[in-house]
């Protein structure tokens, strides 16, 4: 297996499988040779574009010999099921945030995920953007001294539909979870978290009870603290930006220009376009590298992928800032304490 | 008195009584006639210097008759006094902040105050910033539609000896007050503040209990957000800078260069030198735009001066973050209920 | 031959002919069916990889009926000959710059290429740059008003071996020709030429008698003026800049940074990694736009390919600079006069 | 002399004799001791806000004892004969540039500078500015190794009024001196001049044979050329920069920004407010520092202070431009061949 490309079996070609197809035909390591969608129609769109044979069963599909892995892109309520059918089969998964929206469920199916020794990754794209990346790397390399504070600023271009809001366990868990994972990346002991929410624009959170707006602190065992700034909308487009502070110094993420001009006129100098629309532009490396590092883990090499324990860590972060954020409290944690605790 | 100059007397002849005292004699509608400091050499020498006679007496300069106004630049715990007498004899104040470490105290000579109708301005400088004041008015004209949320980083560029840090206050009170001020200056009424605070580099903080290392999240009527990220220590310099997010864009303010000129070699491009190292060069300007405007308020003029009511708001916004820090809870506030409540 | 792809013949395989390759073979409305070299191996090489059969005659590949079109990446001194054999054969031709070293060649072919109608495009990747492209059109539309200085930096990372300088027609035929099309991208009617050379580094220019060194001075019939400023070396990478002003305002392009990553310490503030290395990097969307640009043209659709004539412009611009820095006087230019004058 | 205030005459009182009125007037090792200017109200203004006594004659001034230095900020047709009678009367000056329009002058007083030893210092304020001093300071240093390319922007705001114009002796003379005297500053020894310039817009140098827009390269006898691009007006306000390319890196100066303040909405992002207006805002720090500079000079101590050859060196290379420009030739110089000679 260690030569011969890896054999991908897609679950689920919405959005975010369609980058996962595209992904994986580009790379010479992989090869597509399975689409699953309960919309077969969908399913074999692209598996026409990509590669491979179309199902409407992810299950026929995982079990069917012909997938040495499979890329778990389905709505959320989905996983679980699939993670388990894949670890019964020996199918290495890697599964899109989040693992579930229920912790219980998450932790429920640990035993059979250990048990089984299959690589179990999590879709913490982030992790692989180059820029996030370097700063993570160079911070514990020592470059800036002891990490101190942590500043996390993530707003997306535009709230979701308000149907979305209602099914997607809140902001916390279906959007902060990417930052809360960013936090662990470098601080992956976090011990409390505090977390303010507010309704200020959107009628999906109003109608929902969710927030549209929201900061979060979080305090790792070492001290430092994070700051996590939050938002369902930007004018100015996608605004994924990163602060790093120790000791010695700063490491920034700046957000990614869309381009190298810049206007100066009478009434403003220097100005430039918009930022990057959203994450299939902002995050198209970090995606091909996500794919890369999990194509080395199913080879058993060196690899960074997350593991089914971050994702159930974040999600149990985003449990936690809901709770603060609800009752007005700081949440302690214990992410040491293994599964089935850590909510005290 | 309009049109003369008026005559200041300053209390204190400190790092920040020096500033005072060379911003009231640059400044060609105010003169400097008198000079107080319990330790008189400090006086003789700064009245020799900017204008005026010097005394040990604070409170025989306030009633000499001598001054048009005063300047208290004493330690805090004279503030109080010092207000108390300037208030019966009807001179004018422009005060340091805090009012008093204290919040009885200060509500305790709040009906003074009231009844006596004169100008008592708190030395909020940061508002005076060019920067700072600009966004302030962009944000009020709407320039980014309605505020959502409010990011301040304040770091300094080491922590004090340790000996102030036992009688500062604790960071809340004698840091952060500053960045409370400011988030009122944006979003006058807050109604929650929650924060986060850690012990990771100074010995001083540690001694006394105190935090070096802080995050405050602030919730205002309207729901808009705050987040202040504060350090005792910065290596890159003096770290001011505020973000203003609002519906329709963003608004900036970066840290002040200390030269235009920028390096780049074969490993790093762009690199400037490092940011103005501390208060009394950032907020130069800030200081001279402070007395015009408190000049305006001695003559019952439009003014900008924060008054007393923005001084105990700022420390009570303190003691809430205090407590929040303590007890792990969002500590709600109510600066509308007038003096003697707010902290439920 | 309007929905179909272009099939691609490929005549040189050193470093830019394998840019096309890769850029026709990604492109879904090209592919590459022939690749000639005279070492056929290499050939061989890289029709394995993107696709064709090989040949070591490139004149049998145009004549054979394998191919709609051909891009010539072979050495400057055969494309005369070949773009010869491709408008004989009814071709079209995309051949990188310069036509030819000798003028008198340029013009001794272009009653051919002008009898035969075939088009004959100039392989000027910066005109597709999309920073580029985007100030000449917004130039071009009047956002700045009339353009009155365009200056231009282009610095490579480092000179060319000796024997190459020694083959290469100087620095201004070889290196500055990018930078006078791109002058005359802006700003088509150019009157006059002005130049000055230095040796300053380089062992290669020394020995061969060439410059490292050039800043050319062009005016345009408009009477706007352009500055280049060229360098054989850059110890900060590719310097690839350009500066339009106009009467309202200034559009700029910057360079082309790595990482959005950058550095803050105690000694320097905002440091960023260095710049792209080379122009395989730094114009790989150029490229890409370049050919689809040639296939448009090929389709007898709208394109803004560069012509045979720009190419013979900016080689006569080029013939000007030289023969301006050899002899230190300004050398007016006819480019409207047509093929065979131009020079007084 | 050593320790008393420098008592100063200025000569002069238009837009520049105010700055140094100022300049002056704030500096403890100056006092303004006497203003002279033909409009006698003007002085006797000056002289009221600033000190000193006032008087029409500014040789009196110069002969009455009264001051140890004058500043020479009158029109230019009266600095030669006011520097004669300043040497004459052994009382050191500091002159506007330039000395005069036309070269013989110059050079005819220059026996007579000479054998009196009295300090002439030019007024080139430009080499006292915080940046462009570092970067002429690093580059010395070696800090970027060998300087191989030095590259100047010079915009004014806007063109000046016809009448003036017709009296300023021409573009090169009146505005690219300063660019002229900056390359100097780091390469002072230059020997050859190359310059091209344009009507573009401005109906005063139409009217009077001008140009608005120019061009000028320099040759230094290390082979380093330098780049100026002049314009005398700029949409986005006063255009200041410089690059100081060398063997191992690049030192550039920006504009000056007048806020810390950058706007980001839907259509533009990190937008900021336009430039610093014009040179007294732009130069103010320099101002100051070239009186201090000149205090030295006066003082007998060391002094960056521009002499009466770099004046002289100056106008010669402006001269050489102007003759360039209009001959279209490169003009070879020899700054060495000491006054009287020069231009080949």
């Amino acid at each position: 297996m260690n030569t011969s490309p890896v054999r991908f079996g897609l679950i689920g070609t919405g959005r975010i499988g369609q980058v996962h197809a595209a992904t994986i035909a580009a790379n010479p390591d992989a090869e597509l040779t399975g689409v699953a969608d309960v919309m077969v129609d969908a399913a074999r769109a692209t598996a026409q574009r990509y590669g491979g044979r179309a199902t409407a069963d992810p299950v026929e599909l995982i079990r069917s010999g012909d997938v040495d892995a499979v890329v778990i892109a389905s709505p959320t309520p989905t996983h679980v099921d699939l993670i388990e059918a894949a670890v019964e089969a020996s199918v290495p998964v890697l599964c899109e945030k989040p693992i579930d929206l229920d912790l219980a469920r998450v932790d429920a199916l640990w035993p059979q995920v250990q048990a089984a020794g299959v690589p179990v990754a999590l879709g913490f794209n982030r992790r692989f953007d180059p820029a996030f990346a370097s700063v993570q790397a160079r911070v514990a390399a020592g470059e800036i001294g002891e990490l101190e504070q942590l500043s996390i600023v993530s707003r997306d271009p535009s709230a979701p539909p308000a149907e979305y809001v209602g099914v997607s366990g809140g902001i916390f868990r279906d959007m902060s979870i990417h930052d809360l994972d960013m936090a662990r990346f470098f601080l992956p002991d976090i011990v409390e978290v505090s977390a303010t929410g507010s309704q200020m624009f959107d009628a999906g959170a109003r109608q929902h009870g969710d927030f549209d707006t929201a900061v979060i602190t979080l305090r790792a065992s070492s001290g430092a603290l994070v700051s996590i700034t939050n938002s369902r909308h930007s004018a100015v487009g996608y605004d994924q930006r990163l602060e790093a502070f120790g000791a010695r110094g700063m490491l920034q993420v700046a957000n990614a220009p869309t381009s190298l001009v810049s206007l100066s006129t009478a009434s403003v100098v220097e100005a430039r376009p918009p930022y990057q629309e959203f994450f299939l532009e902002r995050y198209a490396e970090a995606y091909a590298a996500e794919i890369a590092a999990f194509i080395c883990r199913v080879r058993g090499e060196e690899s960074a992928s997350p593991s089914y324990t971050d994702g159930r860590a974040a999600l149990l972060l985003a449990d936690a800032a809901q709770r603060s954020a609800r009752e007005g409290i700081a949440v302690p944690v214990d992410l040491r304490a293994g599964v089935g605790s850590g909510v005290s």
